[in-house]
């Protein structure tokens, strides 16, 4: 949203399903007037005008610049029209229900355009219904988290969200703070009490509040992947089979999304569903390796993509053992990430062409609190092991239930930890009895949470948060 | 439709929408009971089986294998609710409205389908409406013209014949038939008459029917270009500048449509709308000449994709000239597509690298009377002429008017060309008196006129159209 200070009604118009063939398409408009502009260009206008809300009308979109009745037919459509306030964004608004066709479907689009509508900016459908009061922020952002979900899990936790569990949680810990606050008042009004302030409200409500905050916000690890996917990572040197696997694994998922587009990076990117995770599989099988220095520069580029890995899969030749090379990769790995214990590291050891007459070597003692798992991507002989230790490595941390209540965006992250470290502040300040600092805190921690569900939330923000939706939401 | 003889009204179900991220998309379902099945998985069952036909209900879609209610949430929706005859396909309809992701979309899908919808086959819900008698085949078949449809010109076409035109033609000319052949009974009747046949009935009806059928039959060369796009092929020695002239051109198009997708085949191909012609470019600087045999090689298989083209743009390196090579395919070529005079050659000569200090040569006496444009690929100098030029060529015969009826199918045109040699048969009999021919004739006439619009229309017929349309339409 460029002008996300902008409240008022003007008529503005998307094209609202993907831009590709297909046998329906919507145009939609909201704002004032919107069914009567419309109305304009359609066959029968006085039936649009004088449509109750949430009704269908049937007929034609016509070009009004051309006056032969026989010569002005876009498109037979169905029309549906809602009427302020009962709309998705709180004004009247139009869905065009045309036939699927790419020309078809910007034609009546530029219609509208030459007739009264100006092209909506992304997001502005639901900024709009947020402007309104038709939703919170938590809910609006839900609409651009449930459209992006990539897995079953993603998308039933995003519909908790549209149907406002974060926001009742939120405003349950408003309450908690709410009755704190005036508790504290009784507290500042009566001093003469010689009762402690622990004793004079439940501090009780302080230490749920921060509970759930801390809960929420380490949420955000886990949606974050059914948001973006997990970061996986094939490793090992040239000739391990790295490709291979990399085929061998977009085969066995069943669901896979679909590959990551528009890349101009050094290594090929698809995403993949490991049994209701989703995860980003990066195939580094791509660099280019120049002849000299083929080991040392694999190893560098494959570790700048490896930083930030929520897995490697390290491949090894079955037929010549872990070398020098992988050793030292591995171990440099391992401490970079800083680990416990070995068989905590997001890393797996795979050793391929293990169907191979000359495999000798298929396990390292090496590393032998690291899962190793035996595979051969040319079969496909324990690949379907391989998923599932995946699986099992990826969804550590991970929230695997679907009735889950966690964050959906960053932004959120940001302002429950804010609230979070206010309340904590708070009740560290209970026991020194600084009754106007944990006042402070507590109006402090409301401030963040306002943030939240876009009670306080500032124009700047707002205009951040819309500008990634989609045009058309 | 594999089961084409099948004419229940089974429920079924598919994504009417392109399956991409979009803001929204549509599952839609037809069909006894649809409207009660779709609200076993609604959150307002109520509210949706006493909704009116034409109205909009809101709601969320539901996995009713869930108990829990704050667990079983798939999406919010909005639900169009059509009660039979009033609908698409005149049975009982609901379209669900849900947010545009993959995932939600096919989810509702799925729900769907494990709640007693089958999967629509390709075309069930318009050859529901033609076997309703919602639709004809000619209304029916332009539902896939409209979204088709590369241009405007092309998709006013197709909505002209969707609004009918088509049909109220043919439908007009069985007048014209049916008209004779009642004139002919009378003769027959009374055959004492002395009169000629030609005398009896106004012969004008056959002339006109005749002429109006020609028409109609010569009306899908210029239709087919713009379903398919005419064949526009860049020829020429290599290092003419072909790739730079096919770039070149995408530059110059701003409507390009879409590249061409999944072909395997040694050349590119890209959709290009020449002011309002659609057209197929085809690169074949792709092909892969081995180094002994370029030339010989190059000209074999631009021949064999020359053989079918609509236009050829042969460039000529100005810096060398038209020589033998040159001559050798434009003369054959000129000579295989045995065209009388060559100002009509559906060939251009183009003359690349005219800004080059080296053009020294950029024109031909030998090829004076075909058309030769002067470009610079590289400056993108001559682009513009050369697209008018390409555009003049390509619009001989072609129905630039937006209003013109004409047909929509081979099947169609396979149809009117029988009906129009039936007449003509017909007309020439008239002279001979054989009265039982002549009603043969015109009968046969009827017959062939009924299977353009379906009146009479042969399963096997009606499974091969709906079977080239696209699932959810």
């Amino acid at each position: 949203m460029t002008n996300i200070g902008y409240t008022s009604e003007e008529p503005i118009a998307a094209i609202a399903t993907a831009l590709a063939p297909g046998a329906l398409g919507i145009v939609r408009a909201s704002g004032k007037g919107s069914i009567e502009l419309v109305s304009k260009v359609f066959s029968r206008p006085k039936a649009l005008i004088e449509a109750k809300g949430n009704t269908i009308v049937y007929g034609w979109i016509v070009d009004n610049s051309v006056n032969d009745p026989k010569n002005n037919k876009i498109d037979e459509v169905l029309v549906s029209v809602f009427r302020a306030p009962k709309s998705f964004t709180g004004e009247d608004m139009v869905e065009i229900s045309c036939h699927g066709g790419i020309n078809v479907i910007q034609s009546i689009y530029s219609i509208l355009l030459a007739n009264g509508f100006r092209q909506a900016e992304r997001g502005e459908f639901t900024f709009r219904a947020y402007i309104n009061g038709k939703t919170d922020l938590t809910r609006a952002e839900a609409v651009k988290e449930i459209i992006d979900s990539k897995t079953d899990i993603g998308r039933s936790h995003a519909a908790g969200r549209l149907a406002g569990n974060l926001y009742e949680t939120i405003d349950g810990i408003k309450k908690l703070i709410v009755d704190t606050l005036a508790a504290i008042e009784v507290e500042i009004e009566y001093p003469e009490d010689e009762e402690t302030i622990a004793d004079s409200f439940d501090s009780k409500n302080l230490e749920k509040a921060k509970e759930v905050l801390s809960d929420l916000a380490s949420s955000w690890k886990s949606e974050k992947i059914y948001q973006d996917g997990a970061r996986v990572v094939l490793a090992g040197r040239t000739n391990a089979g790295k490709s291979s696997l990399f085929n061998a694994l977009l085969k066995e998922d069943r669901a896979i999304v679909s590959d990551i587009e528009g890349t101009t990076r050094d290594f090929i990117e698809s995403l993949i569903d490991f049994d209701g995770i989703p995860a980003r599989l990066f195939d580094t099988a791509g660099l280019r390796e120049t002849s000299d220095l083929v080991e040392a520069v694999g190893v560098e580029r494959t570790k700048d993509l490896s930083s930030d890995a929520d897995l490697i899969l390290y491949l090894v030749d079955s037929k010549i053992g872990i070398d020098e090379h992988d050793s030292l990769f591995i171990r440099k790995y391992l401490e970079d990430s800083k680990i416990k214990s070995l068989d905590k590291a997001p890393l797996l050891i795979v050793w391929n062409k293990t169907d191979s007459a000359d495999a000798k070597n298929t396990g390292s003692d090496d590393f032998s609190e690291i899962t190793q798992v035996k595979i051969s991507a040319k079969t496909g002989k324990g690949i379907a092991e391989l998923c599932a230790a995946i699986k099992s490595k990826l969804s550590r941390g991970i929230a695997t239930d679907r009735t889950q209540t966690g964050l959906g965006s960053e932004r959120q992250k940001i302002a429950v930890e804010e609230a979070l470290e206010s309340v904590g502040h708070a009740l560290s300040l209970t026991k020194e009895y600084a009754l106007d600092a944990v006042v402070q805190d507590l109006e402090d921690c409301l401030d963040a949470l306002g943030n939240v569900t876009g009670d306080v939330t500032p124009d700047d923000i707002l205009g951040s948060i819309f500008s990634h939706f989609c045009v058309g939401k």
